[in-house]
């Protein structure tokens, strides 16, 4: 049901120090960039092969990256998988008997419909579902 | 110099129940086991298209996932990206100035050669570069 990991979400609390390393030291392509208000985020997208990382600065202390950065400082925040239906693999998470964080999709970068699930249902491990716009 | 996010490396203290989670439920194909001395570890690797997610129980509580485990509990430990040249790869972080764990690659899971970068160099998220078995 998964088709790849989409990406791998970093918290930051500096976007250009963050880009520095991620496009200048390691070579990474940066490919987009977007305020997604739904998440109160500021996030870059750099391109590793078909996947990225995303790199994510909060806009307000109050958002969910504001308050992993405030609980934990910069670091991996969650994988992000992507399939073509997620509709279907949200479907087959709940029957599954996973805690959703999200019951249906929201908007997530690019257009892109998300859905989380809950990391007390995953080992600690924030997981979301991407389904790309199409 | 990076083809593609390798895997995500989640350090767990359970195996079995990890599996039951990421098999059983979430539906991604097991693809590999393997204990592996150089790290301390029994890792499995789970299909999600070309790349994978790595489970790491620690064998020894002297290993790094056994000390992550009792400083921050179960969660993502790593991201791993691929490269056809980890020396190359290797080469260019250093030459970038960043602070590597392993100066020159080590065998990892399944015969590939790998090498971990510094988390201090890397906005805490510790990075490792993946070249697989030819």
């Amino acid at each position: 049901v998964f088709d790849r990991i989409d990406h791998v979400g970093v918290a930051v609390d500096d976007l250009d120090a963050a880009l520095e390393l991620y496009r200048d030291r390691l070579g990474m392509r940066e490919q987009h960039r977007e305020t997604v208000g739904e998440f109160g985020v500021e996030a870059v997208l750099l391109e590793v092969g078909e996947g990225h990382v995303e790199l994510l600065e909060p806009t307000s202390e109050d958002s969910a990256v504001g308050r992993f950065l405030a609980r934990n400082g910069p670091g991996m925040h969650h994988v992000a998988y992507q399939t073509a239906d997620i509709d279907a693999a949200l479907g087959q998470a709940r029957d599954a008997g996973l805690r959703l964080i999200d019951e249906s999709p929201r908007t997530g970068i690019r257009g892109s419909r998300v859905a989380f699930l809950h990391p007390q249902a995953t080992g600690s491990v924030l997981t979301e579902l991407v389904e790309p716009a199409h």
